[in-house]
């Protein structure tokens, strides 16, 4: 077992390479698929389908592993159907939570390429039509999620239909979008209103961001998804929440750590850009607390805003860093590594989920971008 | 049966009241049923769950009744628990558009409130939050909306469970979703697409819009599913479409009438509302091809322009009337409502189910507002 390279055995990574492939023709299939239905109602409407394509041929498939290896390790057998299916619904709504989520972020774009919004505009723009091409671009971008958003659920229906009759990898999925959707609700609601809330509460308030945007959303349900699914008992869903919970929760501080130290030639994105969004994370939330009452006004004040000079961002940065909130982030992300890595030593998995969960886990932890 | 006048016999009536009153408890119930896991994640996600209950609490029920109808006339038993779920799936997924539409007509109200993306952005600027609160405002709302259609789901997934293996019910709401999304797609593209595109396939194009976001969403989709729940027959589900998408297509062509020529003190709208908006009906697609080229020309042009004069407006009605446009529509009108009447006289329904679907019908192509 090669886990400490984050790399797993040969024979893990040739089984997930494997799934993966699987769940991108499934995902092709699916929506080839709907191409008929789709031409039939107007050749025009065919632009929705393609812009789903495009943004699901990538994609790491985090979810969909995490989803494989929870129903590996509960007894699944490789690679069957309702696996694959599993993971294709879990890519679905990760690729519809994008394209809103990037008209919500303004974002350009997404996995290398323009984000559907921007697809949408650039289609107006050269075409030449008429009003305004931005608003045309968010309106179409809004019914590809949603169109999205179904074909996941579409996908997923599939697989619950022959799921034992007490419900929980329906009621798993259930949990998760309402989750994710609400974490992202605090999310934004953060960067309007933390400037104006107690700064106490700040690190309080990042930790549940995270907690339900990324850490459950990302590791946790994909993982006790693929562990009800294949009819895992209620203490191995339960030992999985134990350890895939920290672990995203120590992805997510690492990604916000990145986001403000990262090097811009390694993570692609520009040095501070989360300062310049107005990520209230951990980190943030720390300085907050432990900076002296200037340094703490200066960040609060300068989040966010658009014109934030490299100085501004050089002070924000030295204030996240002297004032011990880096390195208490490091101490957690620390802290919660070790509690995933022990939860998983207690898992008795079958030996390929094992591995491959000890090298998803640290690629997880360690990444540098 | 005193269907002519649209109200339907006291029986048939009293019962179509007991089911509306029944989804909305049931509407009540589930929402209720969030509100701890959403209080648990934290009490400011509690916004999202009260904006879906103001919304759901209004509304004309048109889905939920024909769904009923539908279950009812293929043999399924009164009030019976699955077929309120039903209602209650449909109600939900009509909020999810409803709010997602607000946000890209930019309509400030809804059902007498302020529509939901102004419920937050008035929120923002009444706690004096930092930052834009119109781009909060959206943002919240395109979350909520995605919650709402997730919550749709949750809960027709409940009525599907035990539908006979044939999997006709879900594949009617996958149809549906899928559908309704694509004929919004094409609505707001024939906003911007439409002045540049062929003239003569106007009217082509406007069906295709009212077939699949109106007609088949409003009207054929809802029965047709009560009637699959219910196990009818596909004769009879047959026959249902052949009742409700010409029914649909005539209420719809009714609303679009109205949106230009109604009475501004019955529809609540201002006169020549639709005008404003551009919106590319049948109507206007018929006085592009039979008007002269220079009032086809000002009616493209002019079309959208949130600058409309009163005297465009009146100019506009006068080329929509005086080019035979308007005429046309009503006799499209009155051949679609002929055509649905004898499809629902030769559907061999049970008494309170025709009598039913009788007095809707009435109502969806007489109304005046």
């Amino acid at each position: 077992m090669s886990s400490e390279t984050g790399t797993g055995a040969p024979g893990v990574l040739a089984e997930q390479e494997h799934y993966v492939r699987a769940v991108a023709r499934s995902l092709g299939g699916f929506l080839d698929s709907k191409t008929g239905m789709m031409a039939g109602i107007s050749p025009d409407a065919l632009a929705l389908l393609d812009s789903i394509r495009s943004l699901v041929t990538g994609g790491k498939r985090l979810r969909a592993m995490m989803c494989y290896w929870g129903w590996r390790g509960a007894g699944g057998a490789e690679h069957a159907p309702r696996i694959i299916a599993a993971g294709t619904a879990l890519e679905l709504f990760q690729a519809a939570a994008l394209i809103h989520d990037d008209i919500i972020d303004r974002s350009d774009t997404r996995r290398g390429a323009p984000s559907v919004h921007r697809q949408f505009s650039a289609l107006h723009a050269e075409r030449n039509w008429a009003l305004d091409p931005e608003r045309f671009g968010t309106a179409a971008a809004i019914l590809t999620g949603d169109l999205c958003l179904s074909f996941s659920e579409e996908v997923f229906a599939g697989t619950a239909a022959s799921e034992p009759r007490d419900g929980r990898a329906r009621s798993v999925f259930d949990t998760m979008r309402a989750e994710v959707m609400a974490g992202q609700y605090l999310d934004i609601l953060e960067e309007v209103a933390g400037p104006s809330r107690d700064r106490s509460g700040a690190v309080a308030r990042a930790g549940a961001i995270i907690r339900y945007k990324s850490a459950k959303y990302s590791m946790e349900h994909p993982l006790v998804l693929g562990g009800a699914l294949a009819g895992g008992s209620d203490a191995l869903l339960a030992a999985y929440s134990a350890f895939a919970i920290p672990l995203g929760e120590a992805f997510q501080l690492r990604d916000d750590v990145l986001g403000v130290f990262g090097d811009p030639a390694e993570t692609g994105k520009p040095a501070g850009d989360d300062l310049r969004e107005g990520k209230r994370t951990v980190l943030v939330g720390l300085a907050l607390e432990k900076a002296s009452e200037a340094d703490a006004r200066f960040v609060d004040q300068r989040l966010g805003s658009a014109e934030l000079s490299g100085a501004d961002i050089s002070r924000i940065r030295a204030i996240l860093a002297d004032s011990g909130a880096l390195a208490s982030t490091e101490a957690m992300i620390g802290e919660l590594s070790a509690a995933a890595f022990s939860a998983l030593a207690e898992l008795d998995l079958e030996s390929h989920s094992a591995s491959a969960l000890h090298a998803l886990a640290t690629a997880a932890v360690t990444r540098r971008a």
